[in-house]
Protein backbone atom coordinates (compact mmCIF):
# COMPACT_ATOMS: atom_id res chain seq x y z
CA UNK A 1 0.00 0.00 0.00
CA UNK A 2 0.99 3.14 -1.00
CA UNK A 3 0.07 5.79 1.35
CA UNK A 4 0.60 8.86 -1.18
CA UNK A 5 -2.41 7.22 -2.85
CA UNK A 6 -4.41 5.85 -0.07
CA UNK A 7 -5.91 7.54 3.03
CA UNK A 8 -5.43 5.94 6.49
CA UNK A 9 -8.23 7.06 9.21
CA UNK A 10 -5.91 6.30 11.84
CA UNK A 11 -6.74 7.07 15.28
CA UNK A 12 -4.78 6.19 18.27
CA UNK A 13 -7.17 7.33 20.70
CA UNK A 14 -10.41 6.51 19.24
CA UNK A 15 -9.63 3.04 17.41
CA UNK A 16 -6.43 1.96 17.71
CA UNK A 17 -4.60 -0.72 15.71
CA UNK A 18 -7.54 -0.66 13.27
CA UNK A 19 -8.41 1.80 10.70
CA UNK A 20 -10.26 1.64 7.13
CA UNK A 21 -8.63 2.91 4.08
CA UNK A 22 -9.76 4.58 0.97
CA UNK A 23 -7.91 5.06 -2.28
CA UNK A 24 -7.72 8.73 -3.30
CA UNK A 25 -7.89 9.71 -7.07
CA UNK A 26 -7.21 13.54 -6.09
CA UNK A 27 -6.71 15.70 -3.09
CA UNK A 28 -9.26 18.28 -3.58
CA UNK A 29 -8.12 21.03 -1.22
CA UNK A 30 -6.38 20.74 2.09
CA UNK A 31 -6.36 23.49 4.92
CA UNK A 32 -5.69 24.29 8.61
CA UNK A 33 -8.93 26.29 9.59
CA UNK A 34 -9.18 27.89 13.24
CA UNK A 35 -10.88 25.04 14.66
CA UNK A 36 -9.49 21.65 12.91
CA UNK A 37 -7.61 20.48 9.68
CA UNK A 38 -9.76 19.99 6.65
CA UNK A 39 -9.22 17.56 4.24
CA UNK A 40 -11.61 16.96 0.57
CA UNK A 41 -10.80 13.88 -1.24
CA UNK A 42 -12.08 12.58 -4.62
CA UNK A 43 -11.56 9.00 -3.77
CA UNK A 44 -12.24 6.12 -6.34
CA UNK A 45 -14.67 4.00 -4.50
CA UNK A 46 -17.05 6.28 -2.08
CA UNK A 47 -16.80 9.65 -4.34
CA UNK A 48 -16.23 12.73 -2.44
CA UNK A 49 -15.02 12.79 1.36
CA UNK A 50 -14.52 15.14 4.02
CA UNK A 51 -12.14 14.63 6.20
CA UNK A 52 -12.16 16.54 9.80
CA UNK A 53 -8.72 16.21 11.63
CA UNK A 54 -8.36 12.79 10.16
CA UNK A 55 -11.49 11.48 10.54
CA UNK A 56 -14.05 10.73 7.97
CA UNK A 57 -16.96 12.73 8.52
CA UNK A 58 -18.68 11.94 5.20
CA UNK A 59 -18.75 10.12 1.83
CA UNK A 60 -20.81 10.72 -1.16
CA UNK A 61 -21.80 6.89 -1.44
CA UNK A 62 -22.93 6.68 2.09
CA UNK A 63 -23.72 9.71 3.92
CA UNK A 64 -27.43 9.31 3.07
CA UNK A 65 -27.68 6.71 5.78
CA UNK A 66 -26.25 8.63 8.47
CA UNK A 67 -28.28 12.14 7.66
CA UNK A 68 -31.68 10.69 7.27
CA UNK A 69 -31.17 8.82 10.28
CA UNK A 70 -30.14 11.69 12.58
CA UNK A 71 -32.90 14.16 11.30
CA UNK A 72 -36.04 11.83 11.05
CA UNK A 73 -35.50 9.50 14.37
CA UNK A 74 -36.10 12.78 16.44
CA UNK A 75 -38.10 14.31 14.22
CA UNK A 76 -40.46 11.46 13.86
CA UNK A 77 -40.43 10.83 17.47
CA UNK A 78 -41.97 14.34 18.14
CA UNK A 79 -45.97 14.49 17.07
CA UNK A 80 -45.19 18.03 15.57
CA UNK A 81 -41.70 19.67 14.82
CA UNK A 82 -41.91 22.76 13.97
CA UNK A 83 -39.02 24.44 15.32
CA UNK A 84 -35.85 22.72 14.76
CA UNK A 85 -32.12 23.31 15.91
CA UNK A 86 -29.23 21.79 14.28
CA UNK A 87 -25.68 22.32 16.39
CA UNK A 88 -23.00 21.57 14.10
CA UNK A 89 -23.52 20.15 10.31
CA UNK A 90 -21.42 22.74 8.69
CA UNK A 91 -21.78 19.95 5.60
CA UNK A 92 -25.43 20.94 4.91
CA UNK A 93 -26.58 17.18 4.64
CA UNK A 94 -28.71 17.40 7.98
CA UNK A 95 -30.43 20.33 6.89
CA UNK A 96 -30.77 19.00 3.39
CA UNK A 97 -32.62 15.75 5.52
CA UNK A 98 -34.50 18.05 8.34
CA UNK A 99 -36.57 21.00 5.75
CA UNK A 100 -37.89 17.96 4.09
CA UNK A 101 -40.23 17.04 6.60
CA UNK A 102 -43.63 18.35 5.72
CA UNK A 103 -44.29 19.99 9.39
CA UNK A 104 -41.04 21.44 9.86
CA UNK A 105 -41.25 25.27 9.34
CA UNK A 106 -38.23 26.49 10.80
CA UNK A 107 -34.59 25.34 10.89
CA UNK A 108 -32.25 27.24 13.41
CA UNK A 109 -28.42 26.01 12.52
CA UNK A 110 -25.30 27.07 14.44
CA UNK A 111 -21.94 25.51 12.42
CA UNK A 112 -18.75 26.76 14.59
CA UNK A 113 -16.79 26.54 11.07
CA UNK A 114 -17.33 28.39 8.43
CA UNK A 115 -14.49 27.04 6.38
CA UNK A 116 -16.52 23.71 6.51
CA UNK A 117 -19.78 25.14 5.17
CA UNK A 118 -17.76 27.21 2.61
CA UNK A 119 -16.26 24.11 1.68
CA UNK A 120 -18.97 22.19 1.38
CA UNK A 121 -20.86 24.47 -0.64
CA UNK A 122 -17.84 24.21 -3.11
CA UNK A 123 -17.30 20.68 -3.20
CA UNK A 124 -20.28 18.67 -1.62
CA UNK A 125 -23.26 20.49 -3.38
CA UNK A 126 -25.37 17.39 -2.98
CA UNK A 127 -25.32 18.28 0.61
CA UNK A 128 -24.64 21.95 1.09
CA UNK A 129 -27.95 22.40 -1.28
CA UNK A 130 -29.05 21.65 2.56
CA UNK A 131 -28.30 25.64 3.12
CA UNK A 132 -30.47 26.63 0.38
CA UNK A 133 -33.80 25.81 1.85
CA UNK A 134 -35.96 29.24 2.79
CA UNK A 135 -36.70 27.18 6.24
CA UNK A 136 -32.79 27.62 7.10
CA UNK A 137 -31.55 30.48 9.30
CA UNK A 138 -27.45 29.17 9.58
CA UNK A 139 -25.32 31.30 12.21
CA UNK A 140 -21.57 30.65 12.27
CA UNK A 141 -20.99 30.34 16.03
CA UNK A 142 -20.41 28.16 18.90
CA UNK A 143 -23.55 25.98 19.55
CA UNK A 144 -22.91 25.89 22.91
CA UNK A 145 -22.95 29.85 23.57
CA UNK A 146 -25.62 30.03 21.40
CA UNK A 147 -28.05 27.85 23.60
CA UNK A 148 -26.96 29.37 26.32
CA UNK A 149 -29.16 32.04 25.52
CA UNK A 150 -32.19 29.88 24.17
CA UNK A 151 -34.89 28.98 26.66
CA UNK A 152 -38.15 27.17 25.49
CA UNK A 153 -37.55 27.95 21.55
CA UNK A 154 -37.05 24.51 19.91
CA UNK A 155 -39.37 21.22 19.49
CA UNK A 156 -36.40 19.44 18.43
CA UNK A 157 -32.46 19.73 18.80
CA UNK A 158 -30.00 17.70 16.53
CA UNK A 159 -26.49 17.77 17.23
CA UNK A 160 -24.50 16.93 14.22
CA UNK A 161 -21.01 16.88 15.62
CA UNK A 162 -17.74 15.12 14.91
CA UNK A 163 -15.85 12.70 17.28
CA UNK A 164 -15.95 13.73 21.16
CA UNK A 165 -12.39 14.83 21.16
CA UNK A 166 -11.41 18.90 19.30
CA UNK A 167 -13.44 20.94 18.86
CA UNK A 168 -17.36 18.54 19.88
CA UNK A 169 -15.90 17.80 23.00
CA UNK A 170 -18.29 20.02 24.93
CA UNK A 171 -21.26 18.89 23.05
CA UNK A 172 -21.54 15.47 24.95
CA UNK A 173 -20.79 16.79 28.52
CA UNK A 174 -23.97 17.07 31.05
CA UNK A 175 -23.59 20.85 31.06
CA UNK A 176 -24.71 20.15 27.37
CA UNK A 177 -27.79 18.53 27.33
CA UNK A 178 -29.13 20.74 30.35
CA UNK A 179 -28.85 23.57 28.29
CA UNK A 180 -30.02 21.78 25.20
CA UNK A 181 -32.87 21.17 28.17
CA UNK A 182 -33.73 24.46 28.94
CA UNK A 183 -33.61 25.23 24.88
CA UNK A 184 -36.32 23.06 24.55
CA UNK A 185 -40.20 23.68 24.19
CA UNK A 186 -41.82 21.23 26.32
CA UNK A 187 -42.44 18.08 25.44
CA UNK A 188 -38.90 18.44 22.82
CA UNK A 189 -36.87 16.35 21.71
CA UNK A 190 -32.53 16.08 20.99
CA UNK A 191 -30.69 13.70 19.43
CA UNK A 192 -27.43 13.68 19.05
CA UNK A 193 -24.64 11.68 17.01
CA UNK A 194 -23.69 8.87 19.49
CA UNK A 195 -20.21 6.62 18.37
CA UNK A 196 -20.90 2.89 18.42
CA UNK A 197 -21.37 -0.11 21.06
CA UNK A 198 -18.46 -1.78 19.14
CA UNK A 199 -16.00 0.43 20.36
CA UNK A 200 -17.34 3.28 22.47
CA UNK A 201 -19.52 1.48 25.32
CA UNK A 202 -18.04 3.47 28.40
CA UNK A 203 -18.97 6.67 26.08
CA UNK A 204 -22.30 5.80 25.46
CA UNK A 205 -22.99 4.71 28.73
CA UNK A 206 -21.81 7.90 30.45
CA UNK A 207 -23.53 10.03 27.74
CA UNK A 208 -26.52 7.84 28.14
CA UNK A 209 -25.98 8.85 31.98
CA UNK A 210 -25.98 12.77 31.97
CA UNK A 211 -28.19 12.76 29.24
CA UNK A 212 -30.58 10.39 32.29
CA UNK A 213 -30.41 13.32 34.70
CA UNK A 214 -32.43 15.66 32.79
CA UNK A 215 -34.51 14.07 30.02
CA UNK A 216 -37.34 11.25 31.51
CA UNK A 217 -37.20 9.42 28.41
CA UNK A 218 -33.37 8.29 26.72
CA UNK A 219 -32.75 5.94 24.23
CA UNK A 220 -29.95 4.68 21.59
CA UNK A 221 -30.52 3.88 17.90
CA UNK A 222 -28.00 2.52 15.25
CA UNK A 223 -27.79 2.93 11.71
CA UNK A 224 -25.48 0.93 8.92
CA UNK A 225 -22.97 3.23 7.83
CA UNK A 226 -19.90 1.30 6.08
CA UNK A 227 -17.94 4.33 6.05
CA UNK A 228 -17.58 4.69 10.06
CA UNK A 229 -15.22 2.98 12.40
CA UNK A 230 -17.08 -0.86 12.48
CA UNK A 231 -19.63 0.13 9.96
CA UNK A 232 -22.09 1.69 11.95
CA UNK A 233 -22.61 4.49 14.12
CA UNK A 234 -25.45 5.13 16.92
CA UNK A 235 -27.49 8.36 17.87
CA UNK A 236 -28.31 9.66 20.96
CA UNK A 237 -32.30 10.24 21.42
CA UNK A 238 -33.87 11.81 24.72
CA UNK A 239 -37.38 13.24 25.23
CA UNK A 240 -38.52 15.74 28.07
CA UNK A 241 -42.00 13.93 27.62
CA UNK A 242 -41.94 11.05 29.37
CA UNK A 243 -45.28 9.32 27.00
CA UNK A 244 -42.62 8.96 24.58
CA UNK A 245 -41.35 5.45 23.00
CA UNK A 246 -38.79 6.10 20.69
CA UNK A 247 -39.44 3.27 18.85
CA UNK A 248 -43.21 4.16 18.02
CA UNK A 249 -42.87 6.95 15.52
CA UNK A 250 -45.53 9.71 16.80
CA UNK A 251 -45.35 10.59 12.66
CA UNK A 252 -45.08 7.47 10.42
CA UNK A 253 -44.96 7.70 6.73
CA UNK A 254 -46.05 5.62 3.77
CA UNK A 255 -43.46 3.90 1.24
CA UNK A 256 -44.99 6.62 -0.92
CA UNK A 257 -44.00 9.52 1.20
CA UNK A 258 -40.85 8.17 1.73
CA UNK A 259 -39.72 7.95 -1.75
CA UNK A 260 -41.49 11.11 -2.73
CA UNK A 261 -39.06 12.96 -0.15
CA UNK A 262 -36.00 11.06 -1.69
CA UNK A 263 -35.23 8.96 2.06
CA UNK A 264 -33.13 6.15 0.53
CA UNK A 265 -32.80 4.83 4.04
CA UNK A 266 -35.18 5.99 6.85
CA UNK A 267 -38.62 4.22 6.76
CA UNK A 268 -40.84 3.84 9.62
CA UNK A 269 -39.67 0.14 10.08
CA UNK A 270 -36.25 1.01 10.29
CA UNK A 271 -36.76 3.54 12.66
CA UNK A 272 -38.85 0.75 14.86
CA UNK A 273 -35.98 -1.38 13.87
CA UNK A 274 -33.17 0.99 14.87
CA UNK A 275 -33.33 0.97 18.79
CA UNK A 276 -33.34 -2.79 19.00
CA UNK A 277 -29.71 -3.65 20.34
CA UNK A 278 -27.77 -6.85 20.67
CA UNK A 279 -27.79 -8.58 24.13
CA UNK A 280 -24.34 -7.55 25.40
CA UNK A 281 -24.81 -3.86 24.46
CA UNK A 282 -28.76 -4.18 26.22
CA UNK A 283 -27.84 -5.21 29.27
CA UNK A 284 -24.71 -2.55 29.24
CA UNK A 285 -26.60 0.27 28.54
CA UNK A 286 -30.28 -0.29 29.98
CA UNK B 1 1.51 2.09 7.51
CA UNK B 2 4.61 -0.61 7.52
CA UNK B 3 2.94 -3.26 5.27
CA UNK B 4 5.21 -5.79 7.59
CA UNK B 5 3.30 -4.64 10.62
CA UNK B 6 -0.53 -4.35 9.21
CA UNK B 7 -2.45 -6.62 7.88
CA UNK B 8 -4.94 -5.12 5.07
CA UNK B 9 -7.63 -6.97 3.02
CA UNK B 10 -7.07 -6.28 -0.07
CA UNK B 11 -9.92 -7.56 -2.52
CA UNK B 12 -10.10 -5.91 -6.13
CA UNK B 13 -12.66 -8.31 -7.01
CA UNK B 14 -14.90 -7.87 -4.03
CA UNK B 15 -14.58 -4.32 -2.67
CA UNK B 16 -11.91 -2.24 -4.77
CA UNK B 17 -10.01 0.78 -3.60
CA UNK B 18 -11.14 0.59 -0.14
CA UNK B 19 -10.00 -2.06 2.67
CA UNK B 20 -9.60 -2.66 6.27
CA UNK B 21 -6.74 -3.19 8.27
CA UNK B 22 -5.62 -4.86 11.38
CA UNK B 23 -2.16 -3.90 13.31
CA UNK B 24 -1.02 -7.76 14.10
CA UNK B 25 1.30 -8.80 16.86
CA UNK B 26 1.92 -12.00 15.63
CA UNK B 27 1.60 -14.20 12.48
CA UNK B 28 0.86 -17.45 14.45
CA UNK B 29 0.68 -19.50 10.95
CA UNK B 30 0.48 -19.53 7.17
CA UNK B 31 0.15 -22.48 4.92
CA UNK B 32 -1.41 -22.78 1.60
CA UNK B 33 -3.94 -25.93 2.06
CA UNK B 34 -5.49 -28.19 -1.16
CA UNK B 35 -8.12 -25.17 -1.26
CA UNK B 36 -6.93 -22.29 0.19
CA UNK B 37 -4.04 -20.31 1.93
CA UNK B 38 -4.73 -20.28 5.43
CA UNK B 39 -3.97 -17.32 8.11
CA UNK B 40 -4.01 -17.21 11.69
CA UNK B 41 -3.07 -13.63 12.78
CA UNK B 42 -2.75 -12.41 16.35
CA UNK B 43 -3.69 -8.76 16.46
CA UNK B 44 -3.79 -6.32 18.94
CA UNK B 45 -7.29 -5.29 18.52
CA UNK B 46 -9.56 -8.05 17.14
CA UNK B 47 -7.30 -11.10 19.08
CA UNK B 48 -6.61 -13.96 17.00
CA UNK B 49 -8.32 -13.83 13.35
CA UNK B 50 -8.66 -16.31 10.42
CA UNK B 51 -8.01 -15.36 7.16
CA UNK B 52 -8.39 -17.64 4.04
CA UNK B 53 -7.45 -16.66 0.38
CA UNK B 54 -6.52 -13.12 1.87
CA UNK B 55 -10.31 -12.46 3.37
CA UNK B 56 -10.95 -11.92 6.95
CA UNK B 57 -13.14 -14.98 7.92
CA UNK B 58 -13.82 -14.29 11.60
CA UNK B 59 -12.04 -12.21 14.44
CA UNK B 60 -11.73 -12.93 18.42
CA UNK B 61 -13.89 -9.83 18.89
CA UNK B 62 -16.97 -9.87 17.17
CA UNK B 63 -17.43 -13.86 15.56
CA UNK B 64 -20.34 -14.14 18.01
CA UNK B 65 -22.14 -11.92 16.34
CA UNK B 66 -22.15 -13.59 12.73
CA UNK B 67 -22.01 -17.50 14.06
CA UNK B 68 -25.38 -16.62 16.35
CA UNK B 69 -27.08 -14.95 13.54
CA UNK B 70 -26.37 -17.57 11.21
CA UNK B 71 -27.24 -20.34 13.30
CA UNK B 72 -30.35 -18.82 15.38
CA UNK B 73 -32.39 -16.93 12.67
CA UNK B 74 -32.89 -20.22 10.38
CA UNK B 75 -33.47 -22.30 13.67
CA UNK B 76 -35.63 -20.27 15.10
CA UNK B 77 -38.02 -19.86 11.97
CA UNK B 78 -38.83 -23.43 12.62
CA UNK B 79 -41.10 -24.58 15.35
CA UNK B 80 -39.13 -27.52 15.79
CA UNK B 81 -35.23 -27.85 14.15
CA UNK B 82 -34.38 -31.56 15.07
CA UNK B 83 -31.96 -32.14 12.21
CA UNK B 84 -29.82 -29.58 10.91
CA UNK B 85 -27.28 -29.63 8.00
CA UNK B 86 -23.86 -26.85 8.45
CA UNK B 87 -22.06 -27.01 5.26
CA UNK B 88 -18.63 -25.28 5.53
CA UNK B 89 -17.77 -23.89 9.36
CA UNK B 90 -14.56 -25.28 9.59
CA UNK B 91 -13.92 -22.90 12.26
CA UNK B 92 -16.75 -24.64 14.48
CA UNK B 93 -18.58 -21.51 15.47
CA UNK B 94 -21.62 -22.24 14.00
CA UNK B 95 -21.40 -25.94 15.50
CA UNK B 96 -20.62 -24.03 18.78
CA UNK B 97 -24.52 -22.01 18.31
CA UNK B 98 -26.38 -24.80 16.41
CA UNK B 99 -25.79 -27.21 19.31
CA UNK B 100 -27.12 -25.14 22.14
CA UNK B 101 -30.67 -24.44 20.72
CA UNK B 102 -32.50 -27.01 23.16
CA UNK B 103 -34.73 -28.32 20.23
CA UNK B 104 -31.68 -29.85 17.98
CA UNK B 105 -30.67 -33.01 18.42
CA UNK B 106 -28.38 -34.06 15.18
CA UNK B 107 -25.92 -31.66 13.89
CA UNK B 108 -24.10 -32.61 10.88
CA UNK B 109 -21.30 -30.51 9.42
CA UNK B 110 -19.35 -31.33 6.21
CA UNK B 111 -16.53 -29.05 5.39
CA UNK B 112 -13.89 -29.32 2.50
CA UNK B 113 -10.88 -28.11 3.98
CA UNK B 114 -9.44 -30.56 6.88
CA UNK B 115 -6.81 -27.94 7.12
CA UNK B 116 -9.13 -25.02 8.53
CA UNK B 117 -10.60 -27.41 11.20
CA UNK B 118 -7.20 -28.80 11.91
CA UNK B 119 -5.85 -24.93 12.58
CA UNK B 120 -8.82 -23.89 14.61
CA UNK B 121 -8.98 -26.31 16.95
CA UNK B 122 -4.84 -25.78 17.56
CA UNK B 123 -5.24 -21.89 17.09
CA UNK B 124 -9.14 -21.16 17.50
CA UNK B 125 -10.17 -23.00 20.90
CA UNK B 126 -13.39 -20.78 21.32
CA UNK B 127 -14.89 -21.62 18.24
CA UNK B 128 -13.84 -25.44 17.56
CA UNK B 129 -15.12 -26.17 21.16
CA UNK B 130 -18.08 -26.43 18.57
CA UNK B 131 -16.74 -29.70 17.38
CA UNK B 132 -16.59 -31.63 20.86
CA UNK B 133 -21.30 -31.55 21.00
CA UNK B 134 -21.95 -34.72 21.53
CA UNK B 135 -24.63 -33.95 18.87
CA UNK B 136 -22.06 -33.13 16.02
CA UNK B 137 -20.66 -35.42 13.70
CA UNK B 138 -18.32 -33.94 11.47
CA UNK B 139 -17.78 -35.22 7.74
CA UNK B 140 -14.82 -33.64 5.88
CA UNK B 141 -15.81 -33.45 1.97
CA UNK B 142 -17.37 -31.31 -1.05
CA UNK B 143 -20.79 -30.11 0.69
CA UNK B 144 -22.55 -29.79 -3.11
CA UNK B 145 -21.35 -33.98 -3.40
CA UNK B 146 -22.86 -35.04 0.25
CA UNK B 147 -25.68 -33.19 -0.22
CA UNK B 148 -26.81 -34.72 -4.02
CA UNK B 149 -27.02 -38.05 -1.51
CA UNK B 150 -29.58 -37.03 0.51
CA UNK B 151 -33.12 -36.58 0.21
CA UNK B 152 -35.54 -35.24 2.84
CA UNK B 153 -33.14 -35.32 5.79
CA UNK B 154 -32.68 -32.37 7.34
CA UNK B 155 -35.13 -29.82 8.89
CA UNK B 156 -32.33 -26.84 8.35
CA UNK B 157 -29.42 -26.38 6.43
CA UNK B 158 -26.65 -23.66 6.94
CA UNK B 159 -24.27 -22.64 5.01
CA UNK B 160 -21.05 -20.57 6.19
CA UNK B 161 -19.03 -20.62 3.12
CA UNK B 162 -15.86 -17.93 2.48
CA UNK B 163 -16.97 -15.43 -0.18
CA UNK B 164 -18.63 -16.26 -3.99
CA UNK B 165 -15.13 -16.69 -5.18
CA UNK B 166 -12.83 -19.52 -5.30
CA UNK B 167 -13.60 -22.81 -3.38
CA UNK B 168 -17.70 -21.35 -1.93
CA UNK B 169 -18.00 -20.81 -5.56
CA UNK B 170 -20.91 -23.52 -5.91
CA UNK B 171 -22.41 -22.89 -2.99
CA UNK B 172 -24.21 -19.53 -4.49
CA UNK B 173 -25.55 -21.10 -7.62
CA UNK B 174 -28.92 -22.04 -8.49
CA UNK B 175 -28.18 -25.84 -8.71
CA UNK B 176 -27.28 -25.58 -5.22
CA UNK B 177 -30.31 -24.02 -3.74
CA UNK B 178 -32.50 -27.26 -5.65
CA UNK B 179 -30.24 -29.55 -3.90
CA UNK B 180 -30.76 -28.06 -0.61
CA UNK B 181 -34.20 -28.10 -1.02
CA UNK B 182 -34.25 -31.58 -2.00
CA UNK B 183 -32.27 -32.33 1.04
CA UNK B 184 -34.74 -30.69 3.29
CA UNK B 185 -37.24 -32.91 5.00
CA UNK B 186 -41.07 -31.08 4.53
CA UNK B 187 -40.85 -27.47 5.94
CA UNK B 188 -37.29 -27.00 5.86
CA UNK B 189 -35.37 -24.21 6.12
CA UNK B 190 -32.07 -22.73 4.11
CA UNK B 191 -29.81 -20.03 5.38
CA UNK B 192 -26.16 -18.89 3.52
CA UNK B 193 -23.94 -15.73 4.29
CA UNK B 194 -25.06 -13.09 1.97
CA UNK B 195 -22.67 -10.69 1.42
CA UNK B 196 -23.72 -7.02 1.76
CA UNK B 197 -26.55 -4.65 0.46
CA UNK B 198 -23.85 -1.95 0.55
CA UNK B 199 -21.71 -3.44 -1.80
CA UNK B 200 -22.84 -6.90 -3.25
CA UNK B 201 -26.74 -5.96 -4.40
CA UNK B 202 -26.30 -7.70 -7.53
CA UNK B 203 -25.11 -10.89 -5.95
CA UNK B 204 -27.41 -10.61 -3.34
CA UNK B 205 -30.76 -10.22 -5.76
CA UNK B 206 -29.42 -12.46 -8.24
CA UNK B 207 -28.92 -15.11 -5.49
CA UNK B 208 -32.53 -14.64 -4.17
CA UNK B 209 -34.00 -14.84 -7.64
CA UNK B 210 -32.23 -18.17 -7.61
CA UNK B 211 -33.63 -19.22 -4.04
CA UNK B 212 -37.34 -18.00 -5.03
CA UNK B 213 -37.40 -20.52 -7.93
CA UNK B 214 -37.22 -23.55 -5.21
CA UNK B 215 -38.74 -21.73 -2.27
CA UNK B 216 -42.04 -20.03 -1.55
CA UNK B 217 -40.47 -17.99 1.22
CA UNK B 218 -37.15 -15.87 0.98
CA UNK B 219 -35.66 -13.18 2.23
CA UNK B 220 -32.79 -11.13 3.52
CA UNK B 221 -31.17 -10.57 7.25
CA UNK B 222 -28.62 -8.59 8.38
CA UNK B 223 -25.98 -8.37 11.29
CA UNK B 224 -23.59 -5.89 12.09
CA UNK B 225 -20.10 -7.59 12.23
CA UNK B 226 -17.45 -4.54 12.29
CA UNK B 227 -14.71 -6.73 10.58
CA UNK B 228 -16.47 -7.46 7.66
CA UNK B 229 -16.56 -5.26 4.74
CA UNK B 230 -18.81 -2.29 5.54
CA UNK B 231 -19.55 -3.36 8.74
CA UNK B 232 -22.14 -5.55 7.94
CA UNK B 233 -23.31 -8.86 6.68
CA UNK B 234 -26.68 -10.29 5.47
CA UNK B 235 -27.87 -13.78 5.24
CA UNK B 236 -30.28 -15.66 2.65
CA UNK B 237 -32.81 -17.24 4.20
CA UNK B 238 -36.10 -19.57 2.49
CA UNK B 239 -38.34 -21.90 3.87
CA UNK B 240 -40.17 -24.67 1.87
CA UNK B 241 -43.14 -23.47 3.78
CA UNK B 242 -45.42 -21.15 2.45
CA UNK B 243 -46.52 -20.30 5.97
CA UNK B 244 -43.22 -19.32 7.60
CA UNK B 245 -43.07 -15.41 8.34
CA UNK B 246 -39.36 -14.86 8.34
CA UNK B 247 -39.78 -11.55 10.72
CA UNK B 248 -41.74 -13.59 13.00
CA UNK B 249 -39.66 -16.42 14.86
CA UNK B 250 -41.85 -19.79 15.49
CA UNK B 251 -39.00 -20.72 18.68
CA UNK B 252 -38.96 -17.22 20.59
CA UNK B 253 -36.37 -17.12 23.77
CA UNK B 254 -36.96 -14.98 26.97
CA UNK B 255 -33.81 -12.60 27.76
CA UNK B 256 -33.24 -15.32 30.52
CA UNK B 257 -33.11 -18.32 27.77
CA UNK B 258 -30.48 -15.91 26.02
CA UNK B 259 -28.50 -15.50 28.57
CA UNK B 260 -28.06 -19.08 29.93
CA UNK B 261 -27.43 -20.14 25.89
CA UNK B 262 -24.26 -17.51 26.63
CA UNK B 263 -25.77 -15.40 23.37
CA UNK B 264 -24.26 -11.97 23.60
CA UNK B 265 -26.28 -10.53 20.12
CA UNK B 266 -28.96 -12.79 19.18
CA UNK B 267 -32.30 -12.26 20.83
CA UNK B 268 -35.73 -12.27 19.34
CA UNK B 269 -35.82 -8.88 18.85
CA UNK B 270 -33.12 -8.70 17.03
CA UNK B 271 -34.57 -11.49 14.94
CA UNK B 272 -37.42 -9.57 13.99
CA UNK B 273 -35.66 -6.49 13.32
CA UNK B 274 -33.06 -8.51 11.23
CA UNK B 275 -35.20 -8.43 8.30
CA UNK B 276 -35.98 -4.74 7.86
CA UNK B 277 -33.82 -3.49 5.25
CA UNK B 278 -33.01 0.63 4.18
CA UNK B 279 -35.55 1.62 1.93
CA UNK B 280 -33.30 1.72 -1.28
CA UNK B 281 -32.20 -1.90 -0.38
CA UNK B 282 -35.28 -2.97 -0.05
CA UNK B 283 -36.94 -1.29 -3.31
CA UNK B 284 -34.14 -3.49 -4.96
CA UNK B 285 -34.60 -6.68 -3.31
CA UNK B 286 -38.63 -7.15 -2.84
Amino acid sequence: MNPSEWFSEISEQLWPNQCFSLKVKRVLHEERSKFQDIKLLDTYSHGIVLVLDGIIQCTERDEFAYQEMISFLPLCCHPNPKKVLIVGGGDGGVAREVVKHPLVEEVHQVEIDDRVVELSKKYLPFMACGFDSPKLKLTIGDGFEYMKQREGEFDVIITDSSDPIGPAESLFQESYFALAKKALRPNGIICSQGGTFWIDMDHIKSTLDHCRKHFPVVGYGVASVPSYPTGQIGFFIASSNENTKLNEPAKTFTDEEIDEMKLRYYTTDIHKAAFTLPRYAAKKLY
